[in-house]
């Protein structure tokens, strides 16, 4: 019953799932006290190469949790905090020469301040939690792009989220060759979309070697299916969430 | 003989050092190929709070360096790069909130750029290098002062400096709240200096913690002591250094 003040944590206490069973939710979902320490939202997340349509199917997605009445929080990487846009701004400079080690430092720093101020407050509001892009990213980017060590990425990614990971990934994968034409019909290309095709393959690559090693935490959607067809996909993969959370 | 073209690293071959017999020195000193990958400069840092006095030393002593015709490359941080100048922004605004965990994550971003693109290419080169601030005041500040685990504080350090530590640190010790008047003084306090007086204390207690566990490394200084007597203190501990080196 939405409106009540006692604790929603499934973990707590029975969670009265009215957005769940596809009813609308008036206002303000959460009730939990900030002593709750359980995870109890759903937590989301878009990968994939630039021009791959991440926003594109992002938006599609939180629209029709919106229209369940589901309390939702929208947000990305890097950025999402005042901190992480400032971060942000500078990673994308065109401008700016960034060794690999800093430029990871500088995502890692983007997204703790991220995950301790706004996906675990959310998740422990009960909330679904739609993030563009994440700790996979740097895997891909930093770890099979630019050749950081492994072990060092993922020991730092979990120092700085504490080891929260996604319950979904949705993966849009695309031929790097056609995501950078797609990216560059849309004006100037940043410094990342500035990289050679080599770099924007082996990411590719840490990206679906990622979801080979997570097979149920990932769904891989083929970028070039049309974006109606991807949207009834990645929809019939979120409801079973929904439901279960 | 300032000029030649022959390799000048210690463990590589003789040096000819000129500016170390208080010679001074025509232009450029390092005639080192890339491929030489010894450290043969001497890395020199600065640290205490803020209004300790280390800006006036630090300009004393590298004035002093100038009449000797040493080669010099002074910097800080954070700051010290682009990168380094824009991270530095973002840190010192105090319309910012940054939490702790980013906090020290930005600050090794900046640490990792100027390591990499600034301090190891003049160290390879032959050079002295003073540094206002380096990882000393990270475990000061954000260990001791913010409570981040050393543990974790001292792994990332080492993969953002790839472990380089410096020869020699100037630590102007200061009692906080005297510090703290001294830097109000100045003008507006940025966000670091905003802080409260039992953090300072704390930070204070971090330094010297340091200090004591490497009294090789460390001279402790009274930053109370006359800016003429500090400059003698720290000029009588880096000679030997210059002549050893």
């Amino acid at each position: 019953m939405p409106g009540t003040t006692k604790p929603r944590c499934l973990a707590c206490a029975p969670w009265p799932r009215t957005w769940k069973t596809a009813l609308a939710c008036p206002g303000s979902f959460c009730t939990i006290p900030p002593a709750c320490k359980h995870v109890h939202g759903l937590f989301l997340t878009f990968e994939g190469p630039e021009g791959a349509g991440k926003s594109t199917q992002l938006s599609r997605l939180t629209a029709r949790l919106a229209q369940l009445g589901a309390p939702c929080t929208v947000t990305r990487e890097p950025g999402g905090t005042p901190l992480g846009t400032r971060v942000r701004e500078v990673l994308l400079d065109p401008a700016l020469s960034i060794d690999p080690l800093p430029e990871f430092l500088l995502y890692s720093a983007s997204r703790a301040q991220l995950v301790a101020n706004v996906i675990r407050p959310a998740l422990a509001r009960g909330e679904v939690v739609v993030c563009d892009r994440y700790a996979d990213s740097t895997l891909a980017y930093q770890g099979a792009g630019r050749a950081l060590p492994e072990a060092l990425l993922r020991q730092i990614t979990h120092a700085a989220t504490g080891g929260l990971s996604p319950h979904l990934t949705l993966l849009l994968d695309l031929d790097p060759a056609l995501g950078l034409a797609r990216a560059a019909r849309r004006g100037q290309p940043d410094r990342l979309e500035q990289a050679d095709l080599a770099f924007h393959a082996r990411v590719r690559a840490g990206f679906l070697a990622l979801a080979e090693a997570e097979p149920a935490r990932f769904l891989v959607l083929d970028a070039t299916h049309p974006e109606e067809a991807l949207a009834e996909e990645i929809w019939a993969a979120v409801t079973p969430l929904l439901d279960r959370a």
